[in-house]
């Protein structure tokens, strides 16, 4: 889709604010903002705007308003929802050059960043003080902190830990008529409504984070990583109920099955045995829990039908094993030319019957399923190989992914667990949500941004304006633009 | 202040929605709902409804609305901040009733109850299959978890565990206009707003809540408690920061001073000696775990200067320790005719200072005050002790306890910390957020209830109504009615 043109004059008005280097109208180097990490959507921006201070963004996103301009924001792109995914008549807000740590505050456990800073550089700023940020998506290398308070991004560490709002204590925002606000801050518990919480997961439909205050935490004393080997996902996720039920809170528990322990193998080089599944498991804490904690889960392990239980020698060899899995995405490269991956949530307590069922769709559709992902939080991460060469197998593909969502939300789960919403899951929200939770959210982006002009065609289900009524909405024929088809 | 009467035709409207016996409209039988725990401010409401189900608060809900009455919502009016303060003209819907678990799911750790269910009462239910709920207000034993979820309790355990808002993982509200929605749910990180966020802590002011999920914990493996005693609560400061500086997060860390000593020794017969300060504090985990923990927090605490360690014999023993402790507001009773109970946040680095300066204070006023509190959290509860008798005493109560509240936020703290601003703190708002930041949290309030009838006068320290732009709004000289004067 082709982005619709912003008047010459209103651009030179932009680049006055931001400068002409940092204001990209080229159609050719639009290209590179067409998409986030979910490749299948595209639309070409028909602007994009990078502001170097929180001064600039409330420059643009007040002449964005004088124009009617709608605005996406967006990280380093890394995200799989389409969250970042522009409209054609609007304007892409790109953060990433606000990358300041602006403040420590070690004795109260807090920081103060902009929102460009890239996840991992915060927990390296960190280490010699013996202090990180305890969120790890596996794109931490390069996502930025703005990206994972707009998808409220997980990670493997998340099932003790929490998910990226157990860690935002705060932002500054700001709103689409151009005011500033403090949503929560350092403090514990900031009186008022917790908007902060509204904040974070709100995929940059309701205001655009300029600062945001991060809670820090102690280095763990110690980590014991162990691997796991079963002859099928169904004996891992015995493993994964016995350790919960026993009451330990391991820092992590990954599962592989069959399919993305041979993707992993082919990309890496691990040298993972061909087993039918795998846990890999971190413990965490002062050393004389996490000894405790860790022989007492791997008894349940072996419990549970393990084959094999490896303990890394040292810390680089932990360190090949957690790359394995966290290159598990990008391993599926080496075994079909194209994959489509979903992330859903189940009850953990149905890990082994929604896996089954993920069999049976492989088998109805043709197409092979890999799985990998965060078990102890029942956090599914099911790969669908397709070729796209094949005609028919990517429509396919989705079709399958989609099947897989709605069994996450038959058994109580959820159609996102870390990777948001977005483009690409807003139309299975009807699956979770009545129409009166979905008024209810929309009446709370009226009230952020009764324009719509947020990331328009983002989260909600279908296009919708705010009426008069609050809560209440009505299509609006042009917002569909923003929503591109496939492909 | 009298209330205004409703008239008699609608009062039988309600009374025909709940039964007459549910319906309170005689003067005297509503004098008992004139005031929550905060005595000091007093409305008599127009009439008490005490509904049984959520088909009869959709039903109060929409009679209310047709006929412009304000709801207050009140559990059991435990409540310290005056949150569940009637208006004159409204009605009081008190959902004590509403006291059901109606599902408790152990695997996957989470329960739905209704919101007039007893904080304790949960724990006990689980205690059997060895669950409990985590925060632990000192009114536990009374206070209903709609009052919890309103005022985002905290408790003494909340340094490990985190407050309210980190257990409640859903909801289900009436709004105003009687709609039904579910803001989250039992399943983790639901997608689309995190509206459950904002509820927790909004006071009654955005809806009514009708049924809560809450997230349930195993019951730790073991808990080591120990009393330690210091000659002044610099040595005493300085312990809780050496240990969480260590990287140590104990489950509880209570700090009482020599007043507050005092007050408990005389209420509860507790055989503490008479020092400047004393620590209450609890680790829990794994045997493992706690043994090592505890032995390295109670070296700590000898290295900061501490007079005695005591470890309690047995649970009758860590049964009196706690119970002297959460037992320090009642006690000042023995010691003090009347008292004010402030309730303010401050880092935690800032305890010493903090403390010093509320001494300068009362050397001023030459009023006593006692300090017990959340050491870990920096969660401050100063008592400012005062004889009513003596003319003037209790206003300079009030101003000193404002004027510590002042102290907490100057040096980057809150003026609530798990009481809730209420009534009482409205004024004070002002102290913590800009206008911007009001008008923000007061667009959302409008989203939710435009007509402004639900908890109206609560929160926002000046009188507002909804204007027709989105975030502003103009005062509205009947509602200040709803605001009484003290005493």
């Amino acid at each position: 889709m082709h982005a619709a043109a912003i008047p010459r004059e209103v651009i030179a008005r932009f680049e006055a604010i931001v400068g002409a280097r940092h204001c990209i109208s080229d159609p050719e180097q639009l290209r590179t903002y067409e998409c986030d990490g979910l490749t299948s959507f595209r639309v070409r921006p028909a602007l994009v705007v990078l502001p170097g201070s929180t001064a600039e963004v409330v420059a643009i996103v007040q002449l964005a308003r004088a124009e009617g301009l709608p605005i996406v924001p967006r990280g380093s792109g890394t995200g799989l929802s389409g969250g970042a995914l522009p409209v054609p008549n609007g304007i892409l807000l790109g953060l990433s050059r606000m990358k300041r740590i602006l403040e420590i505050d070690f004795d109260n456990q807090w920081m103060r960043v902009e929102p460009g800073v890239i996840n991992l550089d915060i927990s390296k700023r960190l280490a010699p003080q013996g202090y990180y940020y305890a969120p790890d998506p596996s794109s931490q290398q390069v996502c930025t902190i703005g990206g994972n308070v707009a998808e409220n991004s997980g990670g493997a560490h998340c099932l003790k830990y929490g998910f990226t709002t157990n860690h935002v204590l705060g932002a500054k925002v700001v709103l689409s008529d151009g005011s500033i606000a403090e949503l929560g801050g350092p403090v514990l518990d900031a009186p008022g409504y917790d908007l902060r919480g509204a904040l974070v997961g709100s995929e940059g439909t309701l205001c655009v984070v300029v600062e945001v205050v991060l809670r820090i935490l102690r280095k763990p004393e110690a980590t014991r990583t162990f691997f796991a080997t079963f002859p099928s996902t169904e004996e891992a996720g015995n493993a994964v109920s016995l350790i919960i039920a026993a009451g330990i809170v391991p820092a992590a528990i990954e599962m592989m099955d069959r399919l993305a322990i041979v993707a992993i193998k082919a990309a890496t080089g691990v040298d993972w045995p061909d087993v039918g599944a795998a846990l890999l498991m971190d413990v965490d804490g002062p050393v004389a829990e996490v000894e405790h904690t860790a022989a007492e889960a791997t008894r349940l392990t072996r419990q549970a039908g393990a084959l094999e239980i490896r303990v890394p020698r040292d810390a680089a060899e932990r360190d090949v094993m957690w790359r394995g899995r966290k290159s598990a995405f990008a391993a599926m490269g080496r075994i079909s030319p194209n994959y489509v991956v979903q992330d859903g949530v189940i009850p953990r307590s149905e890990i082994a019957p929604v896996l089954r069922e993920i069999e049976r769709l492989s088998a109805s559709s043709g197409l092979r399923i890999a799985n990998v992902f965060h078990a102890g939080d029942g956090n599914l991460h099911p790969l669908v190989l397709y070729d796209a060469a094949v005609p028919g197998q990517e429509k396919l593909a989705e079709e399958t992914a989609g099947e897989i969502l709605k069994i996450c939300v038959r058994t109580g789960g959820s159609i996102t667990g870390e990777h948001g919403v977005g483009a690409d899951k807003a139309p299975y929200m009807t699956e979770m949500f009545s129409e009166d939770d979905l008024a209810t959210m929309n009446m709370v982006r009226c009230a952020f941004d009764p324009e719509v002009r947020m990331n328009p065609g983002k989260v909600f289900p279908t296009p919708r304006l705010c009426g008069d009524k609050p809560g209440k909405y009505v299509p609006h024929e042009t917002e569909t633009a923003g929503l591109a088809g496939r492909g």
